[in-house]
């Protein structure tokens, strides 16, 4: 257990300090998917090179039946973390930036927060004392934000954020800084017979909410990390309310956990871009079939964000060398995608 | 912890007392499904009636685009129980023959067993001596059997049972006393469109080995009690250790807990034979869409066996009496099934 909240503790203690440029860029009103009826590549957005070439390779292989790369339909399972590989996660995880949102929101029939740290902290804006309270005090928001009410109402509750909340950089909904390119490999990936998961540290019901849509993944093929639950029966009214304890961290060595007990079987594709994801691309790696081993850096400063080693948000550092010695797949951002986001496409 | 002690208890001392013809009816090699393509009814060995009505209509109505009963393809959970739903549970959980037949076959890597229950009493087939240890010598007994080895070392162990271990009474692998009527309702459904799920008390991991193949369900579609596992890396090698401790108990009140974590939606649509079940149905019933609650009686004590209010395995009583209150659908074995198992099947 104490290992289980020092990763939460490393993940949770961050969303501070953090360099938040308030840019709005160009944009369009739609939310793009490649759409492979007219579209002869099936990656548009990603330009020409080892990256692409060895994706599709790749997949080329474990489809052609009779070869010795042959993988059967059933053991196509592909895995794709979310926050920093599938949308954004800067200035600070957006599930982070939910809870204290909620916790304003709550703050009226709260009056004791006004006094009482760290909620004084989030609702003043001052950070620093949130931090002073340490794990306890960050657990406590979580628990606030996203426990003590039914799952139907937490659903409502995120809908409705993301509904009003806008990302301050971008000005838009959390729920369009998704990526483009991997909108596309999701699709290629489904189009050659893989069933795409979502394996991710955030929440599994914050995702549920709005995952589904955002990246055609059904709700049962989204595994994250979740608070204990109970289920209530009265008088025909059946709910499931949501407690205020941890009851699984999906990060590190949790994700090869988290895929076991929702999945059952070795991914033979697997796509994150921190070292929280380091386990799950070890996993795939010692899968007896051929396996994918897929990390993505953050290189571009401009259209994006540009951060690895040094990062308190999505550390790429240890995964970084161990792409390298193992000869996976490292995308550069910067270089391999033309595009981010699907509202800056050109339709 | 202590009521999912309890509840474990009394599933796991029941299996001792319970008589056992030793019959072998006649039969084929053949595990046989329904093929749709040359029957137009989608459930012939299912007698005309009722039951068979009811199921029919419902299917109809939720599919049916533009009716006021319509559900969305994305909404069309089914779920099902499998001991005694899907698959028989005498005399003896099939699980727990395993469990016992697992504990014998390890006996000589055990040598202090010999003279230690519960381990003892397994070995001379005294179940009175085993469960005279209580709840803490069956945990023994279950955490021997599937605890303290890989994953893929498990699979391995039960598919060689699976291989070699007849079920008593009808000299069979147990694997294919599956009920062909419901092996035909899991095909109507998905042929509407409708996702199927395993939620079952069972181990999640047991039933993967086997269940996929046997109903046509993937195993991210299955959904179980579990052990704890851990993620071990050892250069290059990968692997899922599965540890001696419970981690979640599948049934009753954890069956919506479960079908939440794992689904993440509501049924509408929910198959059990037991009280264990009743949190389950009473979830789908609770749904805001139309659902359907089916519950097995076993009365056929001729083909299969008959037992309801007073059975220590499968007890099927609170059930009965709520199906009847809300209009529950409920299977009348022996007068709605013109089959029981695929093997019986004239080909």
């Amino acid at each position: 257990m104490k290992k289980i909240k020092i990763i939460v503790s490393i993940a949770l203690l961050t969303f501070v300090g953090l360099s938040c440029k308030q840019t709005s860029p160009e944009s369009t009103q739609d939310i793009g998917k490649s759409d492979e009826s007219i579209i002869s590549d099936p990656l548009p957005s990603w330009n020409e090179g080892t990256t692409k070439e060895n994706i599709v390779r790749f997949v080329e292989t474990v489809t052609k039946e009779g070869s010795p790369g042959f993988v059967p339909v059933k053991d196509r399972i592909a895995t794709f973390d979310n926050d920093g590989n599938l949308w954004s996660e800067r200035p600070l995880y957006f599930q982070l930036a939910f809870a204290i949102d909620r916790v304003k929101a709550m703050a009226d029939q709260h009056p004791e927060w006004s006094t009482k740290q760290p909620f004084k902290g989030v609702l003043e804006d001052d950070m620093a004392e949130v931090l002073k309270t340490g794990m306890h005090g960050i657990l406590e928001l979580v628990m606030a934000s996203h426990a003590g009410m039914t799952a139907e109402e937490f659903d409502t509750v995120v809908a409705n954020w993301l509904s009003t909340a806008k990302h301050p950089r971008f000005n838009r909904p959390y729920n369009e800084l998704i990526y483009q390119p991997m909108l596309e490999l999701l699709d290629y990936l489904r189009a050659n017979d893989f069933q795409t998961f979502i394996v991710s540290g955030g929440g599994i019901d914050f995702m549920r909410t709005w995952a589904t849509e955002a990246y055609n993944i059904p709700s049962y093929q989204i595994v994250g990390s979740s608070i204990k639950t109970s289920f209530e029966y009265n008088d025909g009214e059946a709910v499931i309310r949501r407690l205020p304890e941890m009851d699984f961290i999906d990060d590190n060595a949790g994700k090869p956990v988290g895929i076991h007990k929702h999945i059952g079987k070795k991914p033979i594709f697997a796509s994150g871009n921190s070292d929280g994801d380091l386990q799950m691309l070890q996993y795939a790696d010692s899968n007896q079939y051929p396996s994918f081993m897929l990390y993505l850096h953050h290189t571009d400063s401009e259209r994006e964000w540009a951060y690895d080693r040094d990062s308190h948000i999505g550390r790429l550092d240890q995964g970084l060398d161990e792409a390298k010695v193992k000869g996976w797949t490292v995308i550069d951002m910067k270089n391999d995608w033309k595009t981010i986001y699907p509202f800056q496409m050109n339709n």
